[in-house]
């Protein structure tokens, strides 16, 4: 893996993107980095959001690293459709990648749970669903209203995400994957869903699996998060569990994610779940850890699982020494982690 | 308010629908109530699921309550379909009313808020989104098989539930709305929504709003469920938070809710959010909270709030009183119930 594009984007981004960066320098010299100036700030500088000649020179590179992007001052929809659905969707990124862990030392919401006892992977489609962008509306602005969304599912996009489930829990500890969909109101998607599953859950024997309507699942991951192992599902779906799973786990702060082209005919894209947080953003107090387990993520993509081992590890021992309270300094995190990633 | 339709149902349904008309009947003397036999066990032994003359008898009450319907035995969809969102849509109930209280003696799964300190109500919409049925496939069972889902969304569905969301909310304490929404990836649905909510909160300067995206929300109710007072959202998203909501507040044993036709027009039904719970029926120990909590909205709905309210400090009394890890009687939680009520 050489070509990396960074896109550190705005308010925090900058800040957290630094430290993970510095880890994986730390961990595997040598890495190209290239700059693009991509977020809220350029399009208020220029009106542009990606411009077509900054996609093309994206897709030369293996894999992307971004830090957060947007901002209060930018309308709704703008960079999210402009920016990190487009990517998503040109790049082929269909395995959105979610795993949320409760580290030791992390205090989470639940009193049911112990550190180390939740460790669980959500594998989010990413370029079908009500993300398709096909809806529309009619009479707008008037009684008469009607608007649609319709959410659109291949069994191309259903099997390659589900086939990578079970291929990701064939290499884990518990091999167990859960289905998660609405099986008994959206019955043709969920049915789609459900015999897809069935039929690549017949070629792995060795993997278990189980079902749950997307309540019983959002319930479930607050009251029994340590059941689950591998969760695969839609795109909406994914996005709702993934925040329920980040929640229950510490809090977006130290979600990693990855949207993946497993195949690695584009380029993948690495970011931490959190936003651009701007009432915090110049301050260096931003904790950097979910860029850094997003540079994990973007490791073991590329075949260096044994330096991304050694950033999980780094984290871990980062978690554990914090003391509730203490205000944390981004630098300083991120010095601490590149240090004992190469320790 | 007179004439009830009693829907026992399956499993734990006829258990703890028995306590809620127990407490009916202490509170509101002379309530008239027919049983009608619908469910699974209909179903395996006549495969009716709702005969329209059945159907038609139900639009003759005021309102309906009901237990618990479904068995594993009963594939996936033939109840939910066929009963409950068929009642849900003839009988135009579009308000789906879902209260959570952390009620002081319930240990919820949180270590983050204290008993008294959550109290909201979620209203779901109920007759629209992607539950209106819309949606097909082609191509089945051929790697070309193509499945969709619409969710269709009206100004005149939209507009309705929103104000009663409002109306709720100017009788509450607190007087704030939540839109819940998607509006950054569902644009057009996202749009219709967020322009009515606008329209309808300029008519109540006194109520306090606030919008977020459903991941956000999912996040919040976990980290801070003390923030929300009443949240309006669509049938999907409502579908998904209530269950979350439940959760953190003690899980869907306590939770209930009504499918309401505020106009009258025809009957609201009201049920307890759990499932008919095959693995503890006939056995006497189902918790009937939620069926009577389930009779407390009925009353409330009907004028009768003096009722209500003596409903829901019998069920105060009761939970504060319980001892942790102590089975309970059903008839014995019934009896005390109806016995608090009319003290
Ligand atoms: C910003 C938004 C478009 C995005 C999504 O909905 O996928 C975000 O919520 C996420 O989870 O990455
Ligand atoms: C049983 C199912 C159709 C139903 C729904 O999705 O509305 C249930 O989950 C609920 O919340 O009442």
């Amino acid at each position: 893996m050489a070509r990396i594009a960074v896109v550190a984007g705005d308010g925090i981004g900058p800040e957290v993107v630094a430290q993970a960066r510095k880890v994986l320098d730390a961990v595997l010299p040598g890495v190209q980095a290239t700059e693009y100036d991509l977020g809220a700030a350029r399009w208020h500088r220029t009106g542009e959001v990606l411009p077509d000649s900054v996609l093309a020179e994206l897709a030369g590179h293996d894999a992307i690293l971004l830090g957060a992007v947007g901002d209060p001052t930018v309308p709704p929809g703008v960079l999210e459709r402009g920016l990190l659905l487009k990517l998503r969707f040109a790049f082929d990124q269909y395995v959105n990648l979610r795993p949320s862990r409760l580290w030791p030392g992390v205090a989470g919401p639940l009193n049911t749970v112990k550190p180390g006892e939740v460790d669980l992977v959500v594998v989010r489609e990413g370029t079908e669903g009500l993300y398709a962008g096909a809806g529309g509306s009619l009479h707008r602005d008037t009684p008469a209203e009607v608007a649609t969304e319709e959410s659109l599912n291949t069994r191309h996009g259903v099997e390659r995400v589900i086939r990578d489930a079970f291929a990701r829990a064939g290499r884990r500890e518990r091999r167990k994957v859960t289905l998660v969909h609405k099986t008994n109101v959206l019955t043709h998607a969920g049915s789609l869903w459900a015999r897809t599953f069935d039929a690549v859950a017949a070629e792995h024997p060795d993997v278990a699996t189980e079902y749950q309507h997307v309540d019983a699942a959002a319930m479930f991951l607050v009251t029994q998060p340590q059941r689950y192992d591998v969760v695969v599902t839609d795109n909406l779906f994914g996005d709702i569990l993934t925040d329920i799973a980040a929640a229950v786990t510490g809090g977006i702060g130290l979600a990693a994610s990855g949207c993946i082209n497993p195949e690695g005919a584009y380029p993948s894209m690495f970011e931490p779940v959190h936003g651009s947080a701007p009432d915090i953003a110049g301050q260096g107090i931003a904790d950097p850890v979910a860029a850094v387990l997003s540079a994990a993520l973007l490791l073991e993509q590329f075949g260096h699982g044994e330096a991304a081992a050694r950033v999980n590890a780094a984290v871990a021992a980062e978690l554990a020494s914090r003391t509730p309270g203490v205000t944390l300094r981004t630098e300083e995190v991120g010095d601490r982690l590149a240090a004992h990633a190469v320790a």
